[in-house]
């Protein structure tokens, strides 16, 4: 059973997850990037994968078999563990509890060669509908907080199987990153009786110096304060807490600016390994005025390091405005 | 001129360090790694560096030449600017400031081929003692609030010169994993009057569960929650709360403890990139019964990946447990 631990002096959670690794050498070990007739997600081999949860399948497809546009299944690697009660327990001055949560697959197309950027913009609508379901699904299960959605694409974005995916995970505490979203523009809005991404969007929009992309509902932005070179967000531009709230038209919009993005992001850094994240509201309790849902983007050019893990600054060579600039250009 | 900018959401500084890079393009090259006779801080090539700031020098030997064991110098392409006043300016509801601080670069010794693993435990403490008197220096500088000193090795741990090297930093304000700690020590000595770190040390102590090395005034040992496989701090095990208040004995300590520590992950780990970072109380106001120093080495096994920078949350395969007995057997 993988546990989760906090750290006593600053609060922060970890997995110790040793169902993914026995050994400590097994760390060290590369990762396996198995193509066509070897790799578990591609078509023809979904006996490979644990049974699936929610799939986009032809008329009169069996599940688990040919014949799909998009499966979710459950991690056969999880980090967290769908059995269990949370159970927390003291160890002196620490604190555990159960790594109790669910992680799931997202695999977005039957074709290894397939991608987010070349998918037509209906069969990213239908892999974004089938997220929102996914989370309204497991938000019944009253033992999770929240739900991250995430994609790690190539290796150097932690990716270990090359197929296109992006991975769920339920978790039984809201996260740290999220925590201080929360807590941040909680106090923005407790000031301002605004909401924080809401004012960001309107200040971008108005000087449009780190506007990348807007139409459909969404706005495409550097931040001022990106970590990583080429950081981008996407916002619904109107006012919007939670993710599984979107209708499918919104999702429509979303499919439209993030597959335009993604053109320009590979266009312009020559298909770099990227990351991105979905924040959006706890699934409880959730602050609807101050919390705007978001997915951040960030391509991995730089590598981090001392001074990022022992500080918490971020050192970006690359400028925001410049990052926007290079981004908008090749839509005109 | 670098600038710092803070988000406006969870209050996050980061550097935008524009004289690093000048096109977009840039930040994908690849880092250079030349060896021999165009290492610039290999010994011969003094006057390929910045002029010394400090160094270990032989009786007679000029500034700036050959016949030194160690070199401190100004980072020739630093992330901050030691010129110039902080001068905090708005942006709407954006924040920024002067990237003013000290980037400096500490060559630990002029041989290519050296490493604090395999160094003299005098010459350790040498680099060490420099260090220290580097934090005393830069202290009267009243811009800085904090100075970190860390390490790279390795490409996969950022590393961009391959010659063993330590770096530091002070900035105006004092980064946000070290508030963090700041933070959560002050909140634990409120309730018990004692410093958290005094309570770890004792109550692993006890336990030996994860204690990886004692002895000479140190203790290495495995966090109960580490971030990454086979993370270990090294402490001072009597209460010490900033590390430039070290005589040269204990320094002569911590050098026999570093060597014997690296020694033994290199062989368990197969000579891993690696970080360290040096988290000492600030250099102003510092709260001396709540913080204690101590010194974080995460070898660069895993990568991290979208759950992580999308939560906060890290996975470990390794439970700190399984490494630290792994660390400990060498020693018997």
């Amino acid at each position: 059973m993988p546990e989760l631990r906090k750290d006593p002096v600053v609060g922060r959670w970890v997995i110790i997850s040793t169902d993914r690794a026995r050994r400590p050498s097994d760390v060290a070990t590369e990762p396996v990037r198995p193509t066509g007739a070897n790799c578990v997600f591609c078509e023809g081999n979904e006996r490979k994968t644990p049974p699936e949860l929610l799939a986009g399948r032809a008329p009169g497809s069996a599940a688990d078999g040919p014949g799909w546009s998009y499966r979710i299944v459950p991690n056969k690697f999880p980090a967290l563990r769908i059995e269990g009660e949370i159970d927390p327990v003291g160890e002196g001055l620490f604190d555990r509890m159960n790594g109790v949560g669910a992680h799931e697959v997202v695999i977005e197309t039957p074709r290894h060669d397939g991608s987010l950027a070349t998918l037509s913009p209906e069969a990213v609508t239908d892999v974004l509908v089938a997220c929102r379901d996914r989370i309204r699904d497991l938000k019944q299960d009253p033992r999770f907080q929240y739900i991250l959605i995430f994609k790690n694409h190539g290796e150097a974005a932690g990716a270990s199987l090359e197929h296109p995916h992006s991975q769920l995970i339920a978790t039984p505490i809201i996260p740290v990153m999220v925590a201080e979203e929360l807590a941040g523009s909680g106090r923005y809005f407790e000031i301002k009786e605004r909401c924080v991404w809401c004012d960001i969007v309107r200040q971008e929009t108005r000087t449009q110096r780190r506007i990348v992309l807007e139409g459909d509902g969404f706005t495409a932005l550097a931040p001022f304060a990106p970590r990583l070179p080429f950081e981008t967000w996407i916002l619904p531009t109107r006012h919007r807490a939670a993710f599984e709230e979107s209708g499918v038209d919104e999702l429509r919009g979303l499919a439209r600016v993030l597959g335009e993005f993604l053109r320009r992001m590979n266009g312009v850094l020559r298909d770099p390994p990227y990351n991105f994240m979905l924040h959006t509201a706890p699934l409880r309790d959730a602050p609807v005025e101050s919390f705007h849902w978001h997915l951040e983007i960030i391509p991995k050019l730089t590598k981090v390091a001392g001074f990022e893990w022992g500080s918490g600054f971020y050192i970006n060579p690359i400028p925001p405005e410049d990052a926007a600039a290079a981004l908008r250009a090749p839509g005109g």
